[in-house]
């Protein structure tokens, strides 16, 4: 297998992308001028040396510390906690500019069929929960899928099996309803159901 | 203009029908048994004589009275009244089965620009909100877009405006939230903030 | 059933036409005016009374004696004769503008998997052909998928096998190539080799 | 500019690339293990050493000498020359499995409204075409829109203007006319026009 073989199989491996595209980013690499190639091997390479987790929330940052800019700010509410699946769910929540909280990556959802949990960070979302004592209400933010769903009532079900009795954690859900751009007829029945039930 | 091009232009006026469909659809007739043809002819005739409005929702049936089906159904809530934008919009929250009260079609959505209310049944929506007793909610149940926005804050405007002092009505909208496949990661913010604003 | 029913049935019996599109047209036509609908209606029944197939070409049209228009033009030529599936390819041949021969409507293709040719024109095709002196040359233009090229080589060899010893009629096929707006990047192979093979 | 972003602003140049997917990008690299980000980066950085263009088609390929496996086959018929657009025009012919000749890659078309020939390989073309004692035919095989239309214009031209007299070059194009899968009836007036003149 030669270079160009050897660098579109691995781009065939990025989310989304077929041998097709793969190839066409490796003619796009060949055009390029030797100065870009270097960039992209040099900032491919300094992923793994200036990114780290966030001990914290767990998203990727390349914060100077051990917390990312969110964790490491004073001014977010340390009294809600929004679990979310992935760093760009919690970009997006945090674009959406409404809330002032703290994040929980977990890591992704359940895949159905299996139901396994390995590869999502449960444990350390329960033990971050058990030691923040200024925490109230833990958001669960997960997409509104079947794997979501699953993955939202088994999070739910350890944290209420796991906090410490007498502890009060208010446990909630994002709220479902029409989206923006929904038209009533085109609406499946289970999201009429919920925007009749949230209706305010 | 032959009986040809004359059927393919008035196929033309349907929603979402181009001359190219249109084309289609007399081909499909051309091809079709004269007994199909007449069974159009005769069922788009029949429409006029036996489909009437109901009286008290407005929405298009051929129930024998001046009710329909629902208008005339003793067991529906009286309590509250959904008004919706079209005999559509009533049929998809129907289906959704969690609706028991009654509903009225009020015919539209203003369109922006115009801002106007006409062909709308606003003033039969106030009158009949004025004339019945038992009601207790009006449940704004519109697209969750622009124009169903704009639509909606002009409806509830006017409700406010127009109830008799001392009756007691309470004006409320559809939740919004995350529609059934939303991911967070492709949501807006609106619906973001809407999620977050209406977690339970 | 009731009309509004009634009427969505038989607009799903259209081509390419749901249940819910269906009933948006219904949905239409009540909303419409009585005239429109009337106009409707009429324009079906006319379509059984105006409309013939013309006695040649086998195409709809409502040209007032047994030929269309096309067939009826002594200024067309009759040394070539174009095959076709339906209607709707001859109007897109005629409307290319560089065709001035005559047209016969096969009447659709074979369905892959029956190989059946029952419902198309083949016989009158045949006895077209050899009938017409004048005729040189019959230009097949079906669609350039697997039921077009089935029915092409089905009838290519039909025509050969029934020719009148000693007539010369030349059978041929629309090229083959690159179309518009394609790029050799995502052509498939057969297309590649048909746009070399008629290179000039 | 942190290396995330930094990184991710490389990958939005890649070609079809937005925002969005660069940033996934990001993040499934951050989520593979340090291996494969090694490899990726190992990869890139070869392309520079590896590949060089062809000195006589110019793609590029990682051939040991100065001529790519095509060009360095001796079976090859050198009495044709396709010319392309792209490296990835060239694969596609080959893979078609039809053409046994020669290939020049020109790096491009002409983009309309300037009519720019900077940055095409023109003057090597014609250099090529002068040299080779064997050559017939130019085959022009540029994709079948504006831009291609008018490069291949302009190179017919010049090829035509730079030819020594007294040699004889054929210059021949990809035939036009109905790609697999196209029916007649949404086929555009020039690709019929294309398919009646090249029948066969």
């Amino acid at each position: 297998m030669d270079a160009i073989e050897r660098l579109s199989k691995i781009f065939e491996r990025f989310p989304g992308i077929g041998p097709r595209q793969a190839g066409r980013f490796v003619q796009y690499l060949l055009r390029s001028s030797p100065a870009l190639r270097r960039e992209l091997a040099d900032a491919v390479r300094e992923l793994g040396g200036s990114v780290k987790q966030c001990s914290e929330c767990y998203r990727f940052s390349t914060a100077e510390g051990k917390l990312c800019g969110i964790c490491a700010n004073p001014s977010r509410d340390k009294s809600s906690l929004a679990v979310v699946a992935s760093d760009a769910d919690l970009l997006a929540l945090e674009r959406s500019g409404t809330y002032r909280g703290k994040y929980f990556v977990l890591g992704g959802t359940i895949s159905l069929g299996s139901e396994k949990m390995s590869g999502l960070r449960l444990q350390q979302l329960l033990d971050a929960i058990d030691e923040r004592d200024e925490l109230a209400e833990v958001i669960i933010a997960f997409p509104a899928n079947p794997e979501g769903d699953a993955t939202a009532d088994r999070v739910r079900d350890e944290i209420v099996r796991n906090t410490t009795p007498g502890k009060q954690i208010k446990v909630t859900s994002l709220g479902r309803g029409l989206s923006t751009g929904s038209e009533l007829e085109y609406a499946d029945p289970e999201t009429l159901k919920n925007a009749l039930d949230s209706r305010r």
